[in-house]
């Protein structure tokens, strides 16, 4: 069934592209089958991670990018990833609201993709629905994750250049500064650059970006962009901001690098959790039950309760 | 060396105990031995978590929560966790105000942890720095995170009892919402209670804890107390409430099975972690450039090259 999606979805079918992002998502076999099918055709998109403090604005960011980018003829797509409960619902909503602007054009998709139970879980499954999009022949993917936590930062970061939102006024110092952010932008974006307080804003951004090291990752200097993202002021300057990192880190073989890096965090997390699963496999119920009731009455710490557990796997094979 | 500092910790000796923390930190073959030698006397403490957005006052309810207890006779450690990048430094900052007031007493002791590169990395930092603790007999430990996103959530969601803290007007919405961390409350505080919207804030807190499921966590409504730490109003009823909650926990069976749950996930998140290791170390270096090279040029996918790596290194054992 995987082999097939892909090819529909390649040929432009945008429910053969839902389908196979739900079906990825779901992560076990056929998820696999899936992605080993379309893996060839991916590595071709510009991958853009969105990421800032609730109230900044990012959603209607985003989607002025993604028009500003479809008026130059680009193709986008957009994964709204919402790592918080979905109690809240906010992406569902957010995804409602843009798809008025966005829906019904066929250069663009926009998908939400909610709390998985855990982090983990979350951040392979955003990264195999970007496999998706990158193999569907998107020219531009943005990955916007709502919020500012670490987990948030984990996500935004697989992307190829960083976006950071910030605005002015929104308490004493940079949001991103808390947020461990910092680092791991490439673009700052400070929106809602109409209100009051935006030059102390930049100028804070600015001294941060000078005390930081001195020398900034990959030889780039972040460049900051004052938007009003309402009245689509300055979206361009942002967007060409964007495309100029990535034409630096192509011009600086420092794509295939970054690609590398991520290839290979992305294969151990995998090898970790298959490992686990095939030991869970292999341990009799018994045994397991044995090794947790001992934890539990603190006659074995689970250092040692690990190595019980593996040594018995590792005997088997 | 771990048993000695062991003993000499559990006697009381606060150099060892630092040098403990120190050695479990690190995660390597020596912080085992100390693990395996101290966790036959972990299981006494109760681990409370505090948890909230930057600005809420967490730090100083945290301060006066332990001076409380402090008077009652009880011991206390806290364990400030701070995800955030180390440019920040607030948790190193925060410490030492916080040692003026604390530093000299005997029955009472605070840690830093900083961030640790991953999330994964922090976590287990903090759950085995938490067992030294209890091994070394506080009867409370408190693990205060920085933030609110979702590493900390995970981080604090690990303790007993769950203290979410809110501040009135904070934006127009309770940002624990946002945070996903609602449904992890065991006890909301709503803070600097003495500034205005504080009816408001309460409100809004009970509305969600009512639209919520209509069923709470164990059978338990979380209470909602208002302090206002920088005077220590109503910081013994803060208390009372945490206590209230472990008391439940205890009556109703639920400690154990808490306990139980979270054995297991550290169990398998340490498995998970030495799985990997093993194999990686059985990988001819050649045959892990080759699959990286494969996958970096589409001819391979993740999935695919996991299960190559593990098919070889259980054939070779």
């Amino acid at each position: 069934m995987g082999v097939e999606l892909v090819a529909k979805a390649r040929a432009g079918n945008r429910r053969a592209l839902a389908r196979l992002i739900t079906l990825v998502e779901a992560g076990d076999a056929q998820a696999q089958t899936a992605l080993a099918a379309l893996y060839p055709y991916t590595g071709h998109a510009h991958i853009v991670g969105v990421t800032g403090a609730p109230g900044t604005g990012k959603s209607t960011l985003v989607t002025q990018l993604a028009l500003h980018w479809r008026s130059l003829g680009r193709t986008v797509a957009v994964l709204a990833v919402d790592p918080t409960s979905p109690f809240s619902g906010g992406a569902i909503l957010g995804d409602r609201i843009r798809m008025q602007s966005l829906g019904g054009d066929s250069g663009c998709y926009i998908r939400s993709m909610a709390s998985r139970g855990s982090l983990g879980g979350l951040s392979r499954a955003t990264g195999d629905a970007v496999k998706v999009l990158d193999a569907a022949g998107f020219d531009i993917v943005i990955v916007e994750t709502v919020g500012a936590g670490q987990a948030e930062v984990e996500i935004a970061r697989e992307a190829h250049s960083v976006v950071v939102v910030e605005v002015p006024g929104m308490g004493d110092d940079i949001q991103a500064i808390k947020a461990g952010i910092l680092e791991i932008a490439d673009v700052f974006v400070v929106n809602k650059a109409d209100r009051e307080g935006v030059e102390r804003t930049v100028r804070q951004l600015q001294m941060m970006l000078h005390l930081g090291s001195g020398e900034h990752r990959d030889g780039w200097e972040p460049p900051i962009v004052q938007t009003v993202s309402n009245t689509g002021k300055n979206i361009a300057e942002a967007a060409a901001a964007v495309e100029r990192h990535f034409e630096h880190l192509k011009n600086n073989n420092l794509l295939e690098l970054r690609e590398r890096e991520r290839i290979e965090r992305e294969w151990k997390m995998i090898m970790r959790e298959s490992l686990l699963r095939q030991l869970l496999q292999r341990l009799e119920p018994q045994q397991y039950e044995q090794l947790l009731n001992h934890m539990a009455e603190r006659q074995l710490d689970p250092y040692a309760a690990a190595k019980q557990a593996i040594e018995t796997v590792l005997e088997l094979s």
